[in-house]
């Protein structure tokens, strides 16, 4: 069970950013975000792409993130650039069923207390480059690529096509 | 030779977007990006990175698409959710070391003509998530993950840390 904690979310800055992150997480196979600021925008967002293309992910915004971090009972990741390289830590990751991850993604500064509080600082390479793309890497090796083949089991669902778009509306008759 | 080639960029609403998909071509390997539409900001914000973290990445933008389509003589590859499942095809995709690839990463609306041009087009998953994303997944599954250990040989060198961070300024004595 993976949860995504998304911080130093800046609505008018972040916008589509956060919203790509949520997007990463629920077809990478998380079941939910939480994020530090409030923004009912976003939220109707992902619920917007759940009514379409399925399942239940969740998305909670104005959460008390120094909380969330002091009770969870589970594995913390935090993703940064200044953490151990992803290739030589993933293995030590639990990866049993009823794990409970916490996986911190942050902004631009992450509080210094971050660093501490994670039992794993994982660098998805030390270059500068995005949280989308950490995100969606470290999921996609955390669940070994079969992430990518998971059933949403949505009203929309898209076919293989070579070129061109299938798309199949299942309520449509 | 990886190009990326990205299409439909706003620069007021896609701007972190696009500067994230310029960082992971950088990051994850990729020699170059052209962007459609004018963007010196953009442009600027990746020479920045290459001062301070090193590499030779290019960006150049307004660029003639079409003709850049037309004229590519290589494989050119189109990130998509309607396209065949990544794991279907990335072995078909040649590797040799003199293949010119051109990848291009669309934004909302990708014209028709790009489905038909494109030797491949890729889905990322059938889920709706981000450019920035499927353009990491695809480039990491490419160069096997080794694209993570790549050296730019720049003035700040980020190591290994298991808890803050632990940055080398090569230029400082």
């Amino acid at each position: 069970m993976i949860t995504i904690l998304r911080l130093g979310h800046r609505p008018a800055r972040d916008k589509r950013i956060t919203t790509h992150v949520g997007l990463v997480a629920r077809a990478f196979n998380a079941e939910q975000m939480l994020v530090d600021i409030k923004d009912i925008k976003l939220e109707k967002t992902l619920e917007g792409v759940n009514a379409r293309f399925g399942g239940k992910f969740k998305v909670q915004t104005d959460v008390d993130w120094r909380a969330i971090i002091r009770n969870w009972d589970g594995i913390i990741v935090h993703l940064t650039m200044y953490g151990e390289h992803l290739d030589d830590v993933i293995k030590n990751i639990p990866k049993e069923k009823n794990t409970k991850l916490l996986v911190i993604v942050g902004s631009e500064k992450v509080p210094r207390e971050i660093y501490e509080k994670a039992d794993f600082n994982i660098a998805i390479g030390h270059q500068p480059h995005s949280e989308v793309a950490a995100l969606a890497i470290f999921l996609d090796r955390y669940f070994g690529g079969k992430e990518l083949r998971k059933s949403f089991d949505g009203r929309l669902v898209i076919k293989d096509s070579r070129k061109g778009k299938l798309v199949i509306d299942t309520k449509k008759h």
